[in-house]
């Protein structure tokens, strides 16, 4: 589907609604114009129109229609072809929901392609037209301030994992100590996704940040050195995730074998007191003729009390030892 | 066995059957002409003809018909030799099973030796012979397409195993919670030899894709630089698994053993609870001469309903605890 | 805030108290003089007039003000920008605190910007003045008292994890061998966030003290080399506390466990030892008209002694097994 | 002990049985020719003949007297000086023996210096001595068929390792399950000597391969390639020992103790069913005046058989949840 | 404390006893000759004479006397900087004793600051005055004797290691199998300390042995790489301890847990069968008025054999699982 599609020039977007594609391009044929159409989960056959136009090579086309990619930058002769992945954290699942944009960049044209919800690029595009001297930079302008954006939203993404892990650190040392194994796994799962999602954009954006390129004006390559560091930022927390999940598997299945050990300590040691009482009335119950103390008057309460006595003290040596 | 040669001249297959070699190699001599030998597990005999006649090396050969090589591209003067592992996932073993083809190229020549099942390039001939573009790159163009076909293969093989751990997750987490010990060790087990099949493949990749060779034209580079990123793509799924598995083992030691410890408190609980009617009866057991309750009209049924409070109060506690 | 701001000439103040701003760059304006602006935690308008003057890039400025960065040295054409992680331990607490210093630097002037309490500033400041060699390599040297300063304060940090690990060691192994795992994950966490506060700084130093640089004077680089030697030794600390915390949580498991186990096994024996007069009484308490060791007259001191000689047996057997 | 000496020229040993070193050194004098010495742990006396002959390194020397080195290559003016590990199985104790060769290689000697038993030169150097191509390539043909012999002699010992790991597997996962931990460890020790016996020979290996060296002529360089790709092959194998041994040692943990806990919670329900008529049977034994049920004509059995029941549904039910 | 000082000149000491600093100045002012200083634990008034005598770097000054440096090599201007650290095994207390050495190195000087005990100096000047040759290559000379009598001194040091790493697995296998997890632990944190005071040397010999420096002539550089081969195996080593004592750690938990739980086996297993007497008592202790059985004559002894024989096949049937 083609959600927009506008010619720019000085700055300034030329037409209100979207436009034409042919119109567009023959707009863009000026100098310092260019043209932005973007696109949302297009069809092959959408996308034949643009692919033709712009000369974009076949292997690219494919990846753009088909999505699942790595993020990556490749050169197709003169075309600069983005994968890049975008994030959200949908919190009732605790998920990391990832979605896609691609990018084609030329001379005087940017295509955008966008797989999945994640991401909308709506509100982008207004906020770029609205920021002129960023228009001027031509279609790597638009670029960074994608890419840009993209890696912003990897913020809330990385918050929503921070509670997350705050939480079930909690819940691993708190006194209730249930077994959390599986929320840990599973959050532990999703920051590896993460990672994959957000590690190899970095050495694409230090190109652009460092090596010339004809389609990546001088002035803009600090902007993507801002993008780089952001992103070593993306990664350092998320490494230090997976470090500290893998910490709290750990320390889960301490917690949790600690806890039930001392549940099995305390019956055990109920057990134990029972079966004090139990011999001695066992003894008093032998049916031996000569048995003295079976006549005496007081002998039933004395036995009793001293039940009593053996137990209480069996039950306060236990207390003392932290076993009930 | 030699399963098909055929000479191939301005992006067409010369002859419909197979060829004698001593013909097609007569038919390459033309300029812009190229023979595809296609072998299935040769013996030296079958193999010395098609070594002599291209001058292949002696330890490329050696390989060739011994297999069991690690994925590798070595440059033996004018000839490429390159060896990949085919993959193919046995899903009722939940094996990996792993085949080999090395390929010898030529500036004229490209001669294909299978090893075990997994991948057939039958197909991949007919479907190669259709794609005139791909045929008129020459040999260089063949050995994209059965690199191509290689890789493309390895992602059915990555499914596979995609199910099965998502499978093994979800036993190790269900109620049930039996020791997936075993299976969960045979998947890593899979995973580790598919990783060393598929890794180091990468490197001669991107030689082929990055630097220039002359049996590798321009326009095919692109292609190979896709082959790279695929496998990129498999390697970073194959050591997601790797990582998951290991988690996956820790916790399922630690899901059997917390189910196995319940299973134990809550035996050890009903043992304490038979404990106490066993010990109030173990009192009135005994024979002392004056015990007055003994007497009393209602100190049987008394006692027996003693017996059921205490009890019923215990085991109320321990279902509190969730010990029951 | 605005904490203080001096011009410096010929290695000395030129003023007593706090300049204006404007005083100081007039004069700052000779051969050899520069200004030292410290700012504290500035508002984008307190920020405003200083980076407009300086021609600061607009990506380092939003860095400045909203801080939480990871420590990095960026160039934007002639201005070198630093951030610095500065680390307090909060012993109380067992945290390190970490605040931040970012600082600009130009031919004739360095802006140091500090968040969080963690380092102050000040006594650096009387320090550096009182030092005229320093104060005559100008901003350069200015820039490595701070990053010196900053570093030399890991120092007693690290010494306050020392502490707590080998506290926490010395916990695990002792005789009552409670449980610390949420102990050792805390201060895991700690060593965490530490390193990944000055790791990335060594980069950085190392780029000053080995390329020339115009704004940082041969005689200057020597002291940073200084610098990144000092990072590598607290770097190689806290690599050693990750790992030993690590081994410490492994060992804790096993020492709550194997502690554990043994009260359990205490039980059980004294369990077992119970039973066997228990299980002696009985046969004694049976009704058959037929045992004539009930008509013994010292049947039941007889088998008192039996009981007891049993029981004393078996708690030897046990005590020499270590289970008691 | 001098087991061997002797010159070659054309490609033909020039004496039958061993030669006296002058005269062998004489022959070799002539263009083409070069002489092979062959050492078995050789005494500091007897080495110091051959050593200033050829003017070897001291530092060499005394590594060749000495051994115990790390495999290497080092250039001491125009001598090669090169350490291989030698690796055999010994399936009896499931340990690996590393033997050590030493090889100095000038313009027209080699000498070699055998340590250990591992492997002979004795078949290898007749086996050279057949191959007439070989033996023109001069000393460099000599090395590369012992660096050859070497590396292929690791094969075996791979194969011995391979069968004993899967044999632990087995034992791990076999259903009688008894503790593999020691065995599993002493094969990870024998894992980890051999990667450090082997893995340092694949820099060397590959210096030969890639960069230019008088010594070696260009023709031999494609054999020591063959060689570092038959290096990474036992490497690729060793580590994936080394992760495969580290998950059985913790799968061995959690299947021993699945086992033992199986055992524990058998003995533990039947005790636990036990209880139950002890406990009725203490109901009865109960001594009071007024137990209607003493006094009936089948109370006994019906009491017997209640036991009987209850005895019965506990067993059905453990049984059916696997506890039994 | 200065604790020698000689010039050295022709491969030979000039003076018996120690010199004073001036004269030995004076002398080595000549051609080929050198001052050797040794001083040990200086305090700062001591070092001033000597470092502003050779114009030492301020910073490596502050080095020298405060010590607690990594291993490194410094060069400042013309002086090089070597910092060392020396280990020696303190078997009664099973720790690593680090001992530091600086040393400083000029053109016709050498001046040499020894920290702690550990490696004393006095032997090896003798042992350097007594090799002509060594002398002969002036201050570099003096510093590879140095260097080489470390790195040598870590092999005794590593050997105690050895020992008891091996010590430590055979009581961790043994059947005793008490728990080893403080001992493995201590000694890993003594491998990891080793590892840090001599993994850092590695980097600066090899610039030693490979880059050409004014102050190293050519036939010592052979030496260094000598040296960069001593420290590669000591490194070897080491983390071969790392690894093994990992795993180790891990293999004590699962023996000791497995040895544990059998003890519970055993006495749960006694416990189970004395039940089973207890329950059959139980039962012919009950009052019932109608038991046929309490009037047989041969009744009692009947009970007491079945008791006898249900007891004995629990027995052999537990001995036979390896429960007893």
């Amino acid at each position: 589907m083609i959600v927009d599609c506008a010619a720019y020039a000085d700055g300034q977007r030329c037409n209100d609604g979207p436009m034409e594609i042919d119109h567009a391009l023959e707009r863009a044929a000026d100098d310092d114009a260019f043209v932005w159409i973007g696109l949302h989960e297009p069809t092959e056959q959408e996308f034949a129109a643009v692919s033709s136009e712009f000369h974009l090579h076949e292997l690219a086309v494919e990846d753009a229609i088909h999505a699942h990619q790595r993020p990556k930058l490749e050169l197709y002769g003169d075309t600069i072809f983005v994968v890049l992945k975008t994030a959200r954290y949908v919190d009732s699942q605790e998920i990391i929901e990832l979605g896609e944009i691609l990018i084609f960049l030329g001379e005087d044209f940017i295509v955008t392609v966008r797989h999945g919800e994640a991401t909308g690029l709506h509100d982008l595009r207004e906020q770029v037209e609205s920021d002129k001297e960023m228009l001027k930079h031509g279609p790597a302008g638009v670029l960074h301030a994608i890419v840009d954006k993209v890696v912003d939203d990897y913020g809330p993404a990385l918050e929503g994992l921070d509670e997350d892990v705050a939480e079930v650190e909690d819940e691993v040392f708190s006194e209730s100590s249930t077994n959390r194994a599986e929320r840990i796994y599973r959050l532990k799962r999703e920051v590896l996704q993460f990672l994959k999602a957000s590690t190899p954009l970095s050495e694409p954006m230090q190109r652009l940040a460092h090596r010339e390129h004809p389609l990546v004006p001088e002035e803009v390559r600090a902007y993507f050195r801002d993008v780089t560091d952001h992103l070593a930022r993306v990664q350092d927390q998320l490494e230090g995730y997976r470090d500290l999940l893998t910490s709290v598997l750990e320390a889960n299945l301490s917690q949790v074998g600690v806890r039930q050990n001392e549940d099995m300590r305390k019956i055990s040691a109920w057990v134990a007191i029972a079966a004090v009482p139990t011999m001695i009335a066992g003894v008093y119950g032998m049916n031996f003729e000569h048995m003295p103390e079976l006549g005496w008057t007081y002998g039933y309460p004395a036995i009793v009390g001293l039940m009593l006595l053996v137990c209480g003290t069996l039950f306060r040596t236990f207390k003392k030892s932290g076993w009930l």
